[in-house]
């Protein structure tokens, strides 16, 4: 049976800001990557975002990202590397407390974002990064992108790895994901998001923006939360894998 | 012979901002209140100040306020109890896993600022922020004003309190602290902080600020970091306790 | 002719994050309550509000609140005279200087959510904040709730004031907003709404939250940006405007 | 007679948080750049600094920062071109309009910290930091590194422009400021402060970082208030001038 985690950024309302319907989204998936309250998120929305992982089942991680609630994470950001290791050990702590406090267990932290992205190509902010998520739970796994310098850092350091692929978003030729100033870069069309889903699913190559075609071998899929058609993207993927897996 | 534990708030500097001379204090005191970020501290100070506290041998509190760094958390904020409670968990979770991730052991959690005052004159504002503490972890102890409605709703809800009083705060007839805009609120001669914090470890009575005597019976003496006089305090009563002691 | 000023809250957004539709709003009101960026609000998003203000020739004004984000201004904090002067004249002249760079002027200040109810009730706060007003630009007008304190400052001070009522907003028997704590406080069925506004606008009574009918004299009618039908209650008001026009 | 503009970075202090001497140093400066609060200051410390500018008679110029008070600025931001100007536009506008509510004009901008050199090394960032200037006030200076790109890029578009050099940092062999990382970057010895300074304002080289010599053509001498020793450079400076005057 054809079978994969699902996950998506949850949490990642601030005040009376509210991005995504986590509520209409957690039907539809497996993992939930709480935000850290960083580049979004606050104790409320956590709390709230916990409760609701633990009614519906969800494998809970933490999302942790740099500290730009302007920039929701998405500028880089020049931290030193004590910064960077503190700034993870204090957000990942946070929300494996909070978790702890509704009897739930941390399972992984998947970084987000500007740091997501610089993690990909860079083994030294992956090493300090995971590290510092090792520091503060050892057990811990890290969730990062597929065939990346995360996932070889993550490997090389021997710590659990859930390797990711995006259904809404384009790669590059270098598997990496293009970047958000590119207005093609999110798939918005749910037909074709799954079509990408399931493509990663099946170990078929998938098409980058440039037009060749790569292979992603991934654990996990992400629906961004904030896509506006997340809810349509993750309906269709479960309808193809049901038709596939009858 | 005469003893008492002595605490410090520590850990409250502020990226490229000071507050505290945090190594001078250390070999002075025995428990250590280490700032969660909404205050004051960041990640990076919240590491070092655990850091130092290990090396010390120093007792670890987490230090929660109110999220408002400009204010330094000594205004009133108007908060909602969903707000109060989860601001709180998060803030001590995150000191309870970078704590953990030092082997050191997270011990109590004493409230900062507004936070604490308005707790010590209200019941409900103690109830849920105690509340919050437990969930977090229930082996925790909470230190609070002495003699006020946080030690009250404390030992009502079974959890350790450690009651707390002033070396350098003059107090109100009403056993309470009185308001940092009275110019005469904060003691900074070290003689009178000192012969403050003696008369509360001996069970004598203390002078408020109004004239009267009052009682103050209290597990830890606090010193504020950020008393400029703060290490000659703390010089004092050493000097006086082991005067008192041979 | 039946007519009259219609205002609303513009520029909340902030980063990611979208509060209003401001451009579906802006064509049928005739003045704009620019956020500053304390409560909500960020530079990027008020030089697009100015510059969307300009094309549709409403009026400006600045909207400044507490500095809380994450309360989105709508929570009492404990300021003093000195942070809270400073702060308006802070969050006025950003507006005001940003205005003028596109050859807008600044016409009035209206006060945000928390502060504006407290200066509803408070001839102290009222003063400091319109002192500090005209301390940046002596001929702006200050907006303000309709029959409040405010409005008497103003007068006594011979400031030029904009009284308000609110279209979608319950009302207490004395005249001021009924807290958003409230369910029943916000009005988002746009006929209730239209039904209010067209009252107010012809100087009929309205009904209170508590079934009182009260009178209020106004200048401007305010309808909110976050709320979900603002659109529709302002295309009902201007229905029946129209109607009672021919 | 030998003289020269003496210019020093104040009001960056931030709520309880206090850096710089800004009242022991604006006896001995002639230009003071005001923090702007997004790397550092805040609406009172902004309003204090003006008034104390004021009362010293100083040139007043807003000193705008990347939105980053946990990193003072100092470290890179990935910001849109779009928010950069906005932001510009903000931080000049507040400190503007606060300058005139007290009878101030303000003469310049000088940009700070990451900012600053960036621009040193970026016409394109240059352009859009003095272009965002012009809008708010066509009739301000820029002040910024001599012989830097934001020295060429403001002189191709005609705006007057302040050349600046430092009499506390040591230089590169490029002109531009040696990286704070490097422990010998800061110069805090009065003697060589002011020898560095006097070689600046007399027209002879100075030994960079590397050991070689360069000349700077400045028009304002910089000590950074947050050096601990400020007061004794700027005294060794005036002390210096006046021998050479006699």
């Amino acid at each position: 049976m054809l079978n994969t985690d699902i996950n998506c950024d949850m949490g990642e309302s601030y005040g009376n800001y509210t991005i995504g319907n986590d509520l209409e989204i957690m039907p539809h998936i497996s993992s939930c990557n709480v935000a850290c309250g960083f580049h979004g998120g606050d104790p409320l929305h956590i709390e709230r975002t916990l409760k609701n992982a633990k009614l519906h089942n969800l494998r809970v991680g933490a999302h942790p990202g740099y500290p730009d609630l302007n920039g929701f994470g998405r500028r880089n950001l020049q931290m030193s590397e004590d910064e960077l290791r503190a700034c993870i050990k204090y957000q990942v702590s946070a929300i494996w407390g909070m978790a702890k406090s509704m009897g739930l267990t941390l399972a992984y932290v998947k970084p987000h974002g500007a740091l997501y992205n610089k993690m990909a190509d860079n083994k030294q902010e992956s090493k300090i990064v995971i590290q510092a998520v090792l520091d503060v739970d050892s057990s811990l796994a890290v969730m990062g992108l597929a065939g990346s310098k995360t996932e070889l850092t993550a490997r090389s350091l021997g710590v659990p790895f859930i390797a990711e692929a995006f259904a809404d978003r384009k790669y590059t030729a270098q598997g990496r994901l293009a970047s958000r100033k590119n207005p093609d870069s999110v798939i918005v069309d749910p037909k074709i998001a799954a079509e990408q889903a399931l493509n990663i699913i099946q170990n078929n190559p998938i098409q980058t923006l440039e037009g060749d075609f790569i292979h992603i071998r991934a654990d996990s899929i992400c629906v961004h939360g904030d896509n506006k058609n997340a809810v349509l993207i993750l309906q269709e993927i479960k309808t193809r894998l049901q038709k596939i897996n009858n």
